[in-house]
């Protein structure tokens, strides 16, 4: 018997044809001695139907009726039958093959299914099993509908990722995967080499520095669907290794990146929906996305902007706000309207989003409701009114509208008061959910300052191209971001190419030459060898696509995920391994834990 | 300055028109004043010529002589300029930009470049420098023209891979690079983990369990160009990671899986070398292979077959070859023909083989010259006339030729055979360097049964479908092998899908119940819920293309290689890391030993 259809091609047209299915048996249920069975494979879902009084003549009935009965769920079975139309009333129109049925007329079980641990059916809309079980079959889960649609969506999103790059002149280069460790902000996965023992390879986080090489190495345009690795602690939505379209250019400027990489959306967008994108996509600068979004990667889909008042309230005799203003903070409100939001927050919920407030690292929240052509709250005696009625003013408040007030130093403030936008907006659902708002977030500064000890970090990392003198007070770098939906898909800059001010960053980030000279004397040796100007980009393949399919998790649209623990619970790593083995690398392990995986305690938050 | 052309793209079309280019001063030289400068990029050459005679009025010619000055070789730089036809008589017919020159009007020098270790221009034609020096300074090394060219391929070779493989339907799926270690035939690398300290991780050195679970998991075609991870002793051409170009179907057989990497490969020539490739490939079985060419991946792009004598000699009083037929081994012959080969092989020439034989682990190696119509050598009188005169016939021996005779345990000797087959083809040039011999090795044995223990091993790997019973006297597995002109390309096969006979393949080599289950034991449990028929194949790209393009290692077709020594001299990795680092994963290393970097003895052969 040889396949001739898939569980997903069979229509009204091929009614009467001879055909042979083969695929998973996803349900079956009897109906007067006849057999209906759903046969599904990745493609879909045809009924299959055996029926012992419709068969064709020399037929084995009771052969075929025993053989029928092997066919438990999820088993794999290879039928011959002949397409039909369905009796009338019970075609199924959600379903492509939902007119047709195959009679089937011999059959073959292929390969018996234990009593699977989880219902994969999608008609019964059954819960899912807790996340661990699914992965722990993952060859079961991957069998859904849902999770078929995630896989081949991801397949076809990087297909038109590769199309686009190789019809705009990218090469596809690969880097290596056992390379130098770098410090690059995360923790490197280390690999012991065994030729030269004491010594390691680390998993490189980004090809960082090669694809810079690649670009010293002449190759102008180099592009990459690029394995990465960072051994964090675990965090909501991250994996040990993720996968970033990764990109370089020769000879261009900022423009001519983002424009590249509108372009790329564009062309995915085009393939993935047929609609065209428009581009190009909104700008906005980072001091403009925290003072109005309280975010790097802000989400403009719902307004809710933060008005400064600092200004405003400056001189009104709130001790608070006074204290917060003269050690050079901010005072920052938001206007909860009386319509969307205003009405729906009462005395209690102020009182919870105060504490809520605490949580995301802010002082205190401060209230104000307009009543009466007024503004009151229990703290309004501080302000004279001239003040009270400027605050209304700038705030736009109008009656029943409910004013939130932050305060305090300006980055922790502002990230606390996003974090707080956020929240509100959830409760009050006014995120548009099929919006996808694509923005540039632009002017980013060179360095992140620690306001105490005056510490510099790199504010996207130390190979972006300085745009000032780097002894000037304000340092903005060449950098920007791709984001969308308030996360970040990516970020770009333009590179620096001349050897000595490559040097130079390093040093104000706080590194000693000798420091330098040891981790990355290689990389500013090959900038010295004619680095042409350039600059790149890296997208996350996980994010982008769990973003457009609207998953919770990246873990949902990888093939084979680890869950929040770093485990595999499929294959069961990491695992102890032979002490041997061990001996070979020349090395001891301290540890003598091992998990025991039949007991992992869940790991869902 | 904004570049508008590469230096690859002007043609005489473009004569007048005003153009900027950027690139690497690849060559320069003053005839009468006149700076005749190379300038390159990965796209071609184009001469940019200054010249203070011939500037736009209002040029500051001595400003722009002093920037040209500092035009050092491999320096990076930009001009603008006119486009001009060359002087008669000066034009470069070997370079796509030869007919025309660009007249500098302006010019910058973008980024200085240290004076090269060694030279780049492909006119000098000079002597490569050593390739550990060539490593060290890769991103110099690829600027070359044969680098480029190498890396173009590369990239368009998996591009092509990547369109016909979408075209088919055929998904493409990452599978985890952090995995288990499980015992594959290599050394796995291992990856220490830190959040369950005393366990590790693995780097795959195939896809295979992931890419067979997929097919469980109903994904019916998936691919991937997967990088795999092999810690063996260093040799001729490994690598420590490469690349494949992995699949897998369900529900087909052998045949399906090599008529679809057939297409693939004549895909890839159509795109490559706009060219039909003739297609079916031939195919020979394993054991002809051996009998005939003394390899399982033989070269049939030049004859020298070997021919059996076992028969024809069994009775002969020559008492070394009675012991061997009698002990179950083999005699077998090759007619070096008179023309080709018998008269460029002279006394001193046969010695030398015969020393050459036993390296290639023969017992020894017979001769006999075919003169004035008869055999002779210093063993003929160990035959009958009758006998030699078989020999004769059976070898077609006429009148120069010589033959030479191998004989001993059946694998040992024809494996032996076979490289003194290719020694003597390399020795008098009868290799047919154009020709591309594409060939199929099928019929392969299940396992490799050692003849003194009876010990088996998997021919393949264990994950292929037996064709007899596992207790048959001999046992063909469902697997097969692509060739190309001696080198094999890779390997395929159908898979066990069935639990119980997995668990028999793996007792039959020799593993243990309780290994089973702990190497394997998640691998057999998702076998058992519903595994489909499936097969696959996975072809080495490096290798691949290295054949393709004539080149001597995979080393010159990885932007990043390693050398001999698993070392990457570019980045200077492996390197021993802060201790802090070993803490965190509680491991200790044994060894004190660094790599000195500046000081490697040279790692050529």
């Amino acid at each position: 018997m040889r396949r001739t259809n898939t569980c997903g091609e069979l229509r009204s047209r091929d009614i009467g044809k001879k055909v042979c299915l083969q695929g998973w048996v996803r349900f079956s249920r009897d109906h007067g001695g006849v057999a209906f069975v759903d046969l599904a494979d990745r493609y879909g879902i045809t009924q299959i139907v055996f029926d012992p009084e419709d068969v064709p003549k020399g037929t084995d009935v009771n052969n075929l009726s025993n053989i029928m009965r092997t066919f438990t769920r999820e088993s794999v079975v290879s039928v011959n039958g002949i397409v039909r139309k369905r009796v009338e009333g019970t075609d199924d129109g959600r379903n492509p093959t939902g007119e047709i049925e195959v009679l089937i007329t011999e059959a073959e079980l292929l390969n018996r299914s234990n009593s699977p641990p989880f219902e994969l059916g999608d008609q019964k809309e059954g819960v899912l099993p807790n996340e661990d079980t699914r992965m722990r079959y993952r060859y079961l889960d991957l069998r859904r509908t849902e999770m078929v649609q995630a896989i081949e969506t991801r397949s076809k999103f990087v297909h038109l990722i590769r199309q686009y790059m190789e019809k705009n002149g990218f090469l596809d280069i690969e880097t290596p995967i056992l390379a130098r460790s770098t410090p690059e902000g995360a923790r490197d996965y280390l690999v012991p080499s065994r030729v030269h023992p004491g010594t390691f390879y680390a998993l490189p986080q980004s090809p960082q520095l090669f694809k810079q090489m690649l670009m010293v190495g002449s190759m102008d345009r180099y592009y990459q669907i690029a394995r990465c690795f960072r051994d964090e602690d675990s965090r909501k939505d991250r994996q040990p290794e993720f996968t970033q379209i990764d990109m370089e250019m020769s000879f261009v400027d900022a423009k001519d990146i983002q424009n590249m990489i509108e372009g790329l959306v564009a062309y995915i967008w085009k393939g993935l929906y047929g609609k065209n994108l428009k581009t190009p996509f909104m700008r906005i600068g980072y001091k403009e996305a925290m003072e109005s979004y309280g975010s790097d990667k802000p989400d403009l889909r719902y307004g809710l902007k933060f008005v400064s008042l600092t200004e405003t309230v400056k001189n009104a005799p709130y001790d608070i706000f006074q204290r917060i203003i003269k050690s050079g903070g901010i005072v920052a409100g938001i206007n909860l309207k009386a319509n969307i939001a205003g009405e729906k927050i009462g005395r209690n919920e102020v009182d919870r989003y105060i504490h809520q407030a605490k949580k995301f690292g802010l002082g205190g929240l401060t209230w104000m409701r307009c009543k009466d052509g007024k503004l009151d709250s229990n703290i309004v005696k501080y302000f004279t009114p001239e003040v009270l009625d400027k605050i209304k003013q700038k705030m736009g408040a109008e009656e029943g509208d409910l004013l939130f007030l932050i305060a305090g130093p300006w980055k922790s403030t502002y990230e606390g008061g996003g974090a707080l936008r956020r929240k509100i907006a959830e409760d009050l659902d006014l995120v548009p959910k099929d919006e996808m708002q694509f923005l540039w977030l632009v002017d980013c500064p060179m360095f992140d300052i620690d306001p105490v000890s005056g510490k510099h970090d790199a504010f996207h990392h130390p190979f972006v191209l300085p745009e000032n003198d780097l002894d000037a007070p304000y340092v903005g770098g060449a950098c920007f971001d791709l984001c969308l939906n308030g996360n970040e898909l990516g970020s770009g800059s333009i590179r620096i190419h001349n050897p000595e001010l490559q040097r130079e960053v390093f040093r104000k980030i706080g590194m000693s030459d000798e420091k330098i000279e040891a981790d990355f004397g290689f990389f500013i040796e090959a900038l010295g060898y004619g680095a042409p100007p350039h600059g790149g980009m890296a997208l996350g393949v996980d994010r982008f696509v769990t973003l457009l399919l609207g998953k919770e998790t990246i873990r949902d649209v990888i093939a084979f995920p680890k869950n929040k623990k770093a485990i595999s619970l499929l294959d069961k790593s990491p695992a102890k391994v032979d002490e041997s083995k061990l001996e070979e690398l020349q090395i001891i392990s301290m540890a003598i834990g091992d998990i025991d995986f039949d007991n992992l305690e869940n790991t869902e938050e």
